[in-house]
């Protein structure tokens, strides 16, 4: 693999693609402009050119980092990207499937026929075998695990044995171990004889006959310490280590809090199993919160910008639904007041304020809760203190912006019942949000359901069809 | 500073959060209780169990990583987390008040005397108080700048002339420099003579002696190379660096991108300056997703569970005021349709259910955008392409939510033209909605603003003033 550009990545990389697509964009106008012609010998100088521009292609590409193809290929509509996929060469198809976000992986792995896959696959390593599994078609898996050793199909289907949000899913197999009672001099004329190491090799790990974890040693010590001494006087014994059913959420954590750059996964007995790096984690950080975000706004998966029409709008249509639904159900509330809207029309410009700042408050509320269920700072003993502050707020702002909107309402309708309802409904309805907003993520994680997903969905349709109800049923008794 | 725990750290640390709760508690209870009973002796026994459980405190503090202890200190209500600040070991405090969050870190700083502070900042390292600068009093600042020597000084106030969102305030200067002239076998010797190497050390950086970045030597070729080999034989040239004034996320998405786990930063001479570690990394991207969806929530700052009603009521006001003024808007939309709502009351039922749908659909393509403006995928040769295909999808959506919510209309009121009014209405703002979803991002992006930050109140606020302006508008001209 060639080592990353030198300029500064971002900016040289959008030059790179700008080029890329006046090329691809050249290369289909004269294609056009051939065909339009029809001039003599037409195909010859359309094969000619294509040829040229291929190979002008080809050399953009040249020993760019597969990092940086798999961004000029996210860049890239479909049609430019099987164009470009196909010129890049095969001993970086594996590790560029591996970079590409899963929506384009997905159109890459289609334009595949098998035998490529399996060239392609073939020279990873059996944890990248592992995050690939679910996009590659059975044919492709079985040839790939006959083409395993032992130990290789042993870890494959270990890895494919345990939950996506594992530490199992994040472990690598790129560990050197050595025994406690040679030299640090012995150590590293090991690693000169052995020669390269594994990709983020920071540390080796330390285990008896029985592969059962002993300790760590960096190569920091390694290389500060006497050769003379023996790895059990200069290792690290206490060592932060993973259980293959781990939480992936948890490893993360503590890779934070304890600023790790690699550390080791064992299994019930404390042998060795393998080893995440922080790599891994900064990926898994950054797409646990990317997938996060997209169901917040109602996405069911990741989606490719240039996805088809057909293939976005259905991602959409799961939340668009549960949204509908709710939205119906207020509806209804409304529904019910009918005969009071007639009577005081001015309530149907006003009811979507006191439902829309209940939902907003709402949401600030539940947001917060979220964040602290994921820090693991809730617990049974700050509940109750937890929902007097809410409710407190609540007091608060609900007196100061229902007294806001009442004088509002008062002065556009200059009607003071209207105001007084309005200020009620604004204060019980903030009340209702502060309850909602601690009680949904915190409802939703005692059932062993993610608190951020769906809690805006579920919190807005409550605070709605609570505020349109409090609002008119206020309004419905109180007026005159 | 202590090693972390050897358990699975989140377990561990639950349980020790809970028997450090239970220790205050019990502390708060008996002393209550002789309060009450006014038995004599009252202060004698009074002072004695204290001691007994400030010791029984400290005992389950002592030896704990820095970050556990700033993970409890955030997990308990302010008065508690005094109580346990006050029993930390001078030597750690520095360190802990890195470690949490900003909102906690003003609780405990606001607890110590100038001088508590000095001594906890003094042992810390010149980023480490470039990070904290912001918190501390200015006599505490030029207390500290007078305490360093001139290489420090001029560090720091390099660090703090730059932007919060820039590689400096990343950067640390935790680096090893050699020459590339020398042998492996030199440099080990040099490192065995130096001893303990800054923290996160994966490599060495080689430098002229003008202190000009040549290339790299990671510690993983250091120890696979035959030591008889000279630096500039083995050392990486081809490596990513950065310049003092790169934006922070750039880099993060570089070390991303190429699984960097440290890097060079230079200056316009290519002279190094300092380096960035993964750590640093991780942190950032925690807290920047963090801020951001904060800011989407409608908070304004980061919030300690445990801040006071006050401080955090005020919070949350700059987008609530915000939200209720865009409400008020769409209020007035509504207002403009009185007669329409006296004359077809269902009206004012159906009409939060096309503000809403469009609200939803909006903010779904407004994520992709924000998403992908984040990651470069949107240049100007592709936004024509992004605008059809949203278009697209409005127009799909449309069709079918449209034909939906049409159908429930007429099926809710018998009124065919109602339900022609509500189909037209959703169609057409669901197309308003992809527009927006587009050009909101956008527009603030070419403005030089965070497309994420207040996207969503915008949207939602135009999303509902043409949903109302729309649905009602039709109904006043086609309903009879």
């Amino acid at each position: 693999m060639a080592d990353p550009t030198t300029t500064p990545p971002d900016e040289h990389l959008r030059h790179l693609l700008g080029e890329i697509s006046e090329l691809l964009g050249k290369q289909k106008l004269e294609e056009a402009i051939l065909h339009q012609q029809a001039m003599p010998h037409h195909d010859l100088v359309e094969t000619l050119l294509h040829k040229q521009h291929q190979v002008a292609l080809k050399h953009k590409l040249d020993g760019l980092h597969s990092a940086d193809i798999a961004y000029i290929l996210e860049a890239l509509p479909l049609q430019d990207r099987l164009v470009v996929w196909n010129l890049v060469g095969s001993d970086q198809d594996g590790q560029i499937l591996l970079d590409v976000s899963d929506a384009v992986r997905e159109t890459l792995i289609s334009d595949m026929d098998a035998k490529e896959l399996l060239s392609a696959t073939e020279q990873l390593d059996t944890d990248e075998i592992a995050d690939l599994a679910p996009d590659l078609p059975e044919e492709v898996m079985q040839e790939l695990l006959e083409s395993l050793n032992d130990q290789g199909r042993q870890r494959l289907q270990s890895l494919l044995s345990h939950e996506e949000d594992t530490v199992a899913a994040l472990m690598d197999f790129g560990m050197v171990t050595i025994r406690e009672d040679v030299t640090l001099g012995v150590v590293l004329r090991y690693l000169r004889r052995r020669g390269e190491l594994p990709e983020h090799t920071d540390k080796l790990f330390v285990v008896d006959e029985n592969n059962v974890l002993k300790g760590v040693l960096s190569l920091k010590r390694l290389v500060t310490h006497n050769p003379d001494k023996p790895v059990a006087e200069v290792m690290a014994k206490d060592v932060v280590y993973f259980h293959l059913d781990d939480a992936a959420d948890q490893a993360a954590r503590a890779f934070e809090r304890y600023d790790l750059l690699s550390a080791p996964v064992v299994d019930r007995d404390h042998q060795l199993q393998g080893r995440i790096g922080v790599d891994a984690i900064v990926d898994y950080i950054r797409q646990a919160s990317d997938e996060e975000r997209l169901a917040e706004a109602g996405l069911m998966e990741e989606e490719d910008i240039f996805s088809g029409v057909w293939k976005s709008a259905r991602n959409r249509w799961f939340w668009l639904a549960i949204n509908l639904v709710t939205a119906f159900l207020s509806t209804r509330v409304i529904g019910m007041f009918e005969d009071t809207i007639v009577r005081v029309v001015a309530l149907a410009s006003l009811m979507p304020i006191v439902a829309g700042i209940g939902g907003n408050t709402g949401n600030q509320t539940s947001m917060l809760i979220v964040r602290s269920l994921a820090l693991g700072l809730i617990n049974p003993g700050n509940v109750w203190r937890l929902t007097l502050k809410e409710l407190g707020i609540g007091l608060l702002n609900g007196t100061v912006w229902g007294s806001v909107l009442g004088l509002l309402a008062y002065g556009l309708y200059h009607d003071m019942h209207l105001g007084i309802v309005m200020a009620g409904a604004t204060l019980l309805n903030l009340l209702v949000a502060a309850i909602m907003g601690l009680a949904v993520p915190l409802g939703r994680h005692r059932l062993g359901l993610d608190p951020a997903v769906g809690t805006s969905v579920l919190l807005t349709a409550m605070t709605d069809g609570m505020g349109f109800f409090i609002f008119l049923g206020l309004a419905t008794v109180f007026l005159p």
